[in-house]
């Protein structure tokens, strides 16, 4: 019944990839528009099957698991409503590389660049290739509700999950509405739990959050534990997105080209703010001119990371992550849950260790 | 029982107004993420609240009329399910609006203008404002679905008619994607049945037989009833569209400052691509010419003008329109229909070229 073992693990992620790619191949008659939409049809396809963590439905999955849903790992209606969560997080990439001018994901062009390559050379090309990104977004999302619509669930939970799916978007929504605010202000009058309500609310409330209480509710969990979940998931999300935003700030090289997508976009991590709270007065004041002069000279960036080196900010979130890491099993040992159920929790969250720090 | 009489639809577009107004007011608590959110609220309820023609929601009603739908027109269910295809109405055009690069929307500045309004002035205001309207219509959009599934019906009807609403908006985005790939392309090589589909995808399919369709779904009618409506409303769609495209030409003043969105857009209209049928050789390349360098000269508008003028493309749609109206009435007269419900179906078309003489 449980989740315990390595091959049982491995059993779900392959039962879920192939389900992805087959669940993706067998739309291609909802997107029947005729010879013109075939290029779009096949990167969609392309763009969607890139091997990812598919972190978002394995989680639903082992939520699923460890409350003791009823029907197994392969089951077509459950693997539906964790390939929902696939479809969703794809749509959010395809949005946000739209409004980050992101040029890579996963190591291959971005959708709006996909979609920008095949058009005949223009000086407007890259802005037609982000207004059909844009909408191939939206198609994406209205596939993923048609997906989890159609999962074969009783009539009353299915209304539940639904529900909850549909408000974590709009969250989700919110928070990358707060991202884009929070990148207009100066470093210095962004608050840190500014920064962190904004991690909650773009990344831990459909990474986390969503697949968890739609497995449990999935399996029949009660209003009592999906609360005890909330406060497994808000911790381990906020944990997830600093170790996403090390492992961005590892990746400038000084030897090699700089580029940072976020602090080019004015993004204001926690990192960065951390750093902003370690430093004097004068590397203040030195950081925020960097900032503001980033997006022109490239030696601004050193600079930042220099600031950043000797801040200790990196050190100090590195074990903020082992402290929230810490808060998420406390939460799971509250006394709502079984034994079993806590002991198929901690395995999850083992797993969830792993892949971060796969990221990291 | 039918809404024969003009009482009866001022009543339907009451009730709708004031469901509409309400319903926007009730979800504060679903956006309820703090301070830095009430300025963003406040401009999607203003936006939402402008005085617009409501012909989708309105069709809805009428339609569920004209099949002997068992609930009052004031009915909240009936009215949540029509307030949802103006949600979608909103998203729609919100996301067209950053596409087009539009200005101005019923008279006011366009979502993504509201947002740069709100933002310090910067280099980079328009296009954060676009960023922020592109995610606000994505949460609208999930706004718009959770308000149909909270509509009280029988689960069997709501499944059918949440599968038809999501299949209409995928479809809606095939035929907004078809539009912008048409723009990049030649008017010379452009079809006009290319133009025709583009318009049923982005327009008729979300404008006429989402509503009527849904409407007839919910009041209990069978496949060979909403397949009869489907062919009355193909023709009403590209009716509308083409009146929408005629109005749009004759607010070309030369007298006044020129601009139309859909020429400086590159958008391949029926009645551009019309015109350019009914040239001689030499007329169309110097359309060619001028349709190249409309967006740096504006005296090239004014050259398409006169080609258009002369060209008797406007005459000829508008009676196009004419024989596409007759060609809905003929499919009423189908014999698929009852007598009654085609008396109710011959008010609402009715009703529908009144909205379409408005817009004219």
């Amino acid at each position: 019944m449980f989740l315990n073992s390595t091959t049982d693990l491995e059993q779900a992620q392959s039962a879920l990839e192939c389900f992805i790619q087959e669940h993706f191949s067998a739309q291609k008659e909802r997107f029947n528009y005729g010879d013109w939409f075939e290029p779009l049809y096949f990167d969609l396809c392309e763009f969607t099957g890139r091997k990812g963590k598919r972190i978002r439905p394995l989680m639903l999955m082992l939520s699923y698991r460890a409350f003791q849903g009823k029907k197994s790992l392969s089951d077509p209606s459950l693997l539906r409503s964790a390939t929902a969560l696939e479809l969703l997080h794809t749509f959010v990439l395809m949005h946000d590389d739209v409004i980050d001018r992101s040029e890579k994901r996963r190591g291959l062009p971005t959708f709006h660049k996909l979609c920008a390559g095949r058009l005949v050379i223009s000086e407007d090309r890259d802005r037609i290739g982000e207004n059909i990104a844009m909408v191939m977004g939206d198609m994406v999302f209205a596939i993923a509700i048609q997906t989890l619509h159609e999962a074969d669930f009783c009539p009353e939970v299915r209304d539940r999950v639904m529900s909850q799916f549909l408000q974590y978007t709009v969250d989700t929504g919110s928070g990358e509405i707060l991202d884009i605010l929070l990148g207009c202000q100066d470093v210095a009058r962004v608050k840190l739990e500014q920064i962190e309500e904004m991690y909650h609310l773009k990344t831990t409330r459909y990474t986390f959050e969503a697949p968890c209480v739609m497995g449990a509710l999935l399996a029949g969990a009660g209003e009592e534990k999906l609360e005890a979940i909330r406060r497994i998931t808000r911790p381990l999300g906020l944990a997830f997105q600093i170790q996403n935003d090390l492992m961005e700030y590892k990746s400038l090289d000084p030897s090699g080209p700089l580029c940072s997508a976020d602090l080019l976009e004015g993004k204001k991590t926690l990192l960065l703010k951390q750093a902003f709270v370690a430093l004097d007065e004068v590397e203040r004041s030195f950081l925020q001119m960097c900032l503001s002069s980033v997006a022109r000279r490239e030696s601004a960036l050193l600079k930042i990371k220099e600031l950043i080196d000797k801040s200790g900010a990196v050190a100090l979130l590195q074990s903020r992550c082992e402290q929230l890491f810490l808060e998420s099993e406390a939460a799971i040992d509250s006394g709502v849950f079984s034994p079993e159920e806590s002991t198929s929790l901690r395995g999850s969250l083992a797993i969830v260790r792993q892949q971060v720090r796969q990221v990291a």
